[in-house]
């Protein structure tokens, strides 16, 4: 038991020098050296567990798509709306985008065409599928107005956060990312509420964005 | 004169010969070996014009701005209204990067971040001050209403673009770009558009994105 959580200790130290190397230099330079060196993980110890960088990659994006399907899974599990909901979850995965350096690397790993020989499409099927069913509860139970299908405004919600994302990242190194989510959803919640129930909607970003014990709080 | 011309010719096989190239494999994997041979070119007469991979990546980017600052400039000579001009600069943009090589290589090495040292901003910081200065045109002539502020507008349409283009990229090899890029305005026109001008909005996106003699017609 104590050999298995030192190779698991040892695999999460490979992991996250790997993460930093790609950040610092990008995949296509980084090199098992640099990875062992930055991880404090011998050759021998990091070819233990990874055949390839290509594995270390896809341990990298495996690992992101856990963390980030579990915190999910623990924001569906709350009793809040549907559309509040969309919004909670928009503004944790873009505070894991600015403090979780696995995250970080998954989501870089995934959008660089460099990095598999065939891009990764399944994560974006996924969000789109997720959102599409929250934005259909949200028409149901009268948040939002039937004019724009469920499916066309998750087809569009999760692209735009994807481009948000990565030209926050460009410009700022995502510093104003959860500010540009946040402008997302104010035009976002105009777009699909209709105009009586769009003051409770911009009170429930409001709540989502800035009130103490939102995600922002608990991310600290 | 005649060798001046066949100098040009030359420099454009080889971009177009490394568009290819670094669709197929990635930057990181082409190899100046590949592109000279996809494009018919000699290995010194490439080297003529290319010190290095690098400077041929440098030139497609510059390339890719070329051609589409000469298109936005024409588009925006026109005499359609700051909303038209919007759309009609997305769907040209989307056009083109679904059928010109050079575009789709540019856009491809700017967003890859192993491409680069440092990301390539200027691009995303231009088109972010263009729409803000139509938005604010289209306010200012009563298209759209005041409570989305013109900057945070296009501070919301680029990146949304962005992220449209790109997970239609990796979807379906942007076969549904066009499609998906009209799909984003019907939602934005429902958020900047008062609800009297919505149905002059709506017919204005209709022409846009499916009149004979737009830009669809034209690229073919």
């Amino acid at each position: 038991m104590v050999q298995q959580e030192r190779a698991r200790l040892t695999r999460e130290k490979i992991l996250l020098g790997a993460a930093d190397v790609i950040r610092r230099v990008g995949y296509a330079k980084a090199s098992l050296g640099q990875i062992s060196e930055t991880s404090g993980v011998t050759r021998g110890a990091l070819y233990f567990h990874f055949g390839s960088k290509l594995d270390i990659a896809a341990a990298l994006v495996d690992e992101q798509h856990r963390i980030t399907r579990e915190a999910s899974e623990m924001i569906l599990a709350t009793d809040a709306s549907a559309l509040e909901l969309m919004m909670h979850l928009c503004l944790d995965l873009a505070q894991r985008l600015v403090a979780d350096p696995i995250v970080r690397a998954g989501v870089r790993l995934t959008s660089d065409t460099s990095t598999f020989d065939s891009p990764i499409g399944d994560p974006f099927r996924d969000w789109i599928e997720t959102f599409g069913a929250l934005a259909t509860r949200a028409q149901d139970n009268g948040e939002t107005t039937a004019t724009v299908p469920p499916d066309m405004a998750a087809r569009f919600i999760i692209p735009a956060f994807t481009g948000v994302q990565l030209v926050s990242d460009t410009l700022t190194g995502r510093e104003d990312l959860p500010g540009r989510v946040r402008e997302m959803w104010e035009i976002l919640v105009r777009a699909l509420v209709a105009a009586e129930n769009l003051a409770t909607a911009l009170q429930m970003l409001d709540d989502v964005f800035t009130a103490p014990g939102s995600d922002e709080e608990a991310m600290r």
